[in-house]
């Protein structure tokens, strides 16, 4: 997200604008954690993970009379426009904004699961991916004695990116994912005959969303005799130096978040498709059907023969 | 490369194919370097960077009299069609083989600076300026002494992509790219403006194919009389564990390479536009006029304020 | 152990020995898991985790009879004395064979918890804690939300040094090992006052022998109504590029064990003791009392204010 | 450095100091560049590469009149003790502050070269030789053409430890050190042998201190008509997250010089020998005859066959 913050402070400076950094989200604003910020004050951030402006969960900004102190402390600082990052909760946020107030805030989709439908990936599923792999390489280099089973649970409640990405580049054998039933005679069966096969090593990427790891190890066990470990990343995956590619996305986002507010467009969230940024209206993106990526799906399952 | 070896044989095997691998390029399928591969050959490779099947450089293949060896081998083998993974160079010999003998070869590229015009990326470019990010961290952990500037020599001789990425990741300072002449005189400027501006550090991000560093080091140094540190990154750019990116491009790439020779669809290479998997014509691939991305390099200046 | 495996096998040969390698551990000796093993068997494994001979549990060669059968073996292919690399079951084996065959096998010490009192360090556990750190990076950069306090389950039933040094490295605020007490009421004591001083983040690394992750989360939780975290990094400590430290430890340890095998001394392991190589008897290093290194562990204390 | 800069700040508060950070070394201090500093001053920084008090150059404090200078400065803000990280040229100053002015600095290594003779160990070390292997790690993964020998210079002036514990751990062929006078026509005919032998990759592990890396391959070239690599680390060395050993080894060595200003010992160093922490006297260190650790010299050479 630190790319993304960068990127919106200093394109916004360079088209004339004076910009300030909200902490600590939705709460940070309605009570006033806001700063001036410069050229000089996103230095060195690049590289860091997290945020500098810190995160919080804010569920009153639901209620209108706390959305009313945002408009009320923005007006007080001069704020003609806001940027958000982040998910599904934030999002609705611009839009209770935009639709009770005519205040202009945009989005930009900053959640490791990739779980926003309307655009192709969001900013920090890279980074996530990435990291489950270093952690999956970790776990083969050990997976040579007699539990030669793993269950890695990775994130993602409702959408199973971070599983399937990180199944067809890990090389895992087997990936469940919260879109697509899970058929437990299957995954038995495959277990067993890898390890007919003389398989080495199996790893089945589970996403959270599914069940607990620890509840799919002794469902297997009991249908298969074999023993298996599990990992559970859990916030491992959140944070970590971000990617060249999570890096070069927040700049492309942010930058388009601020040609939107120059142009006083509120209510609108960005996102890449194609590999195009697009910009579209908030209720709209949230509504967007979430589908399980069905070619890639089928690739890891021909490729984890 | 490994990824897309992997991805190769395993989608071949499941489409019913034979799959042989040829080691050491076009010298070692002059050379019958050829062993039958199955789903077992290519386990475990997937974390691995560099190539299982070597590598080589063979200029004699621009003869007829060794293209025609070439396919008197593939013809003792019973092998039908063969998926070449480069650039420029063994592009030609896809389409010499199309065009001589009409053999059909396919071609995947997997070039690390991303010079391939007909492609958005090629395999090995998301891997090449991660590492090229790792480095850059290391330097800015150290630029607080006197040589506070700093210019880094990345790969690439006609295309700037490795550079003008690395350089809105790496929150370079100042990029130069052989699409680009350079403005020596306003470097020295910005140089000197970025120092009066109180920046702890510059990093300039080179690409080769404008000059060596050590010369740009000289000429900036005759003109803002600041000492300057170099690094060459040079061939730890090529190495290293794959990222996801590569990774799943790779494995994308080979399905669809397996494919087109499932349909004896030769002389042809694929690619990925707007994050579509595509193919074409070998010969137009060859004759698309680079271009640079305009966009992302005016990015870069924008934000390196 | 890769880096000792290769030692053994080229510091032998230089010593005009022939070196056979044998897999899976015990079980692989009893049941003839045996290969002769030249300089290039040990190519490009340096650099490689786990190890390219295998491991496997074998609790029957307690048992007199099937130690008779691995002298049977081992006489059958002309083998006058085994280099075995673990841990306190590893090393009875020595033991026994030095008791009730007068067999000469040498110890190496390789478990990463670092649980053998004997020695200094054990092969592996400079790896594991640098592993440890690695995910204590990742999680600070996103504790900025509520829950601020996260607990970090490490490796280490018997020994806390993963967890003791892995707070020193990882500016742990609390650290919880078998070899002390827990007080727990003095620890929730902590966390309150650390919250109160401003404390940004938490982290609480406990050693798996202490308790579960979750037990602790519970009793934490009832006693300051703070809600933390937990991670279990499990098995991914034990995989990884192995460190410079434990390449050169291993290469060390392998070429004293060689040392000893070449003078016909048995029923000896080797280990590491202010910094110096040395071997003492078998049965002394598996009496020798496990203590806690309390100058680190009240230096930790003193650091996590 | 900044894990013996947290420890000074936190170990001394809990002594019961008042502890003082001086920006840029001995320049910082003659121009007091210099803050108090708290437990949360040093918050955050231990997994961090450089250092949060940053370095300079200030040949100018070997004068008398600077030194003087510095004491005023001291005076002034009540500081009666100052703790040096660095070398050879740092040490000098806390030697000329005992004799001229009787004002007690003490000193703690800090150089990642390993220079210093009295010390096993320099703070850095251990993370400058890691960072060695992980480009070790990416050049072996691609040296697959003909080049196939590549010359790896590595920082070490006058001490050769870096390639001979990069050498060791990173497995490399050849290794080429201050200490040693370079034998250039056994290093040809090794390279030869290797070549026959069958050896995919020769890794040469140069320290910068025997020539500069292109010298080196334009005499191997010449001599073996074979084509070579060359990679010069440099800067990069000097950066990266600190490893554990690195990041332990500097709490001790900052807790040792706490104490010895507590005793009011100036002109004093700490150290690490047979992994004990001691201190001496400035002028005996600086005077300690710097060795080659022959033992490990030569095992390099009997493990690379």
């Amino acid at each position: 997200m630190n790319s993304a913050i960068r990127a919106a402070v200093r394109y916004g400076i360079s088209e004339g604008m004076e910009v300030y950094g909200i902490e600590c989200g939705y709460r940070g604003l309605i009570n006033g954690y806001i700063t001036r910020m410069d050229n000089r004050s996103v230095s060195g951030i690049i590289q860091k993970g997290g945020t500098i402006l810190k995160t919080d969960r804010c569920p009153e900004f639901k209620e209108i009379e706390y959305q009313q102190k945002a408009v009320d402390v923005l007006a007080a600082y001069g704020i003609e426009g806001v940027i958000v990052i982040g998910g599904d909760g934030s999002f609705r946020g611009i839009q209770d904004m935009k639709t009770n107030f005519g205040y202009p805030f945009v989005g930009v989709p900053g959640t490791i699961d990739n779980d926003l439908a309307y655009t192709d990936f969001t900013l920090g599923f890279d980074t996530a991916v990435n990291t489950v792999l270093w952690a999956v390489n970790n776990l083969r280099d050990t997976m040579t004695s007699h539990e030669r089973v793993c269950i890695v649970e990775v994130m993602g409640r409702k959408c199973g990116d971070i599983a399937i990405y990180g199944a067809l580049a890990g090389g895992a054998e087997i990936m469940l994912v919260p879109e697509v039933q899970v058929d437990i005679a299957a995954i038995s069966k495959k277990i067993i005959q890898n390890k007919i096969k003389g398989k080495k090593s199996d790893i089945i990427m589970l996403a959270e969303g599914v069940c607990d790891a620890e509840v799919l190890r002794e469902e297997l066990k009991k249908r298969t005799s074999i023993s298996l470990r599990t990992v559970k990343l859990g916030h491992i995956q959140r944070g970590g130096t971000p990617t060249m590619a999570d890096r070069v996305l927040g700049a492309k986002f942010a930058a388009r978040a601020v040609d939107l507010l120059k142009q006083d467009k509120g209510g609108r969230v960005v996102g890449i498709k194609n590999n195009k940024i697009f910009d579209m209206e908030v209720g709209q993106a949230l509504n967007t059907p979430r589908k399980l990526n069905k070619e890639l799906y089928e690739l890891v399952n021909k490729l984890s023969q």
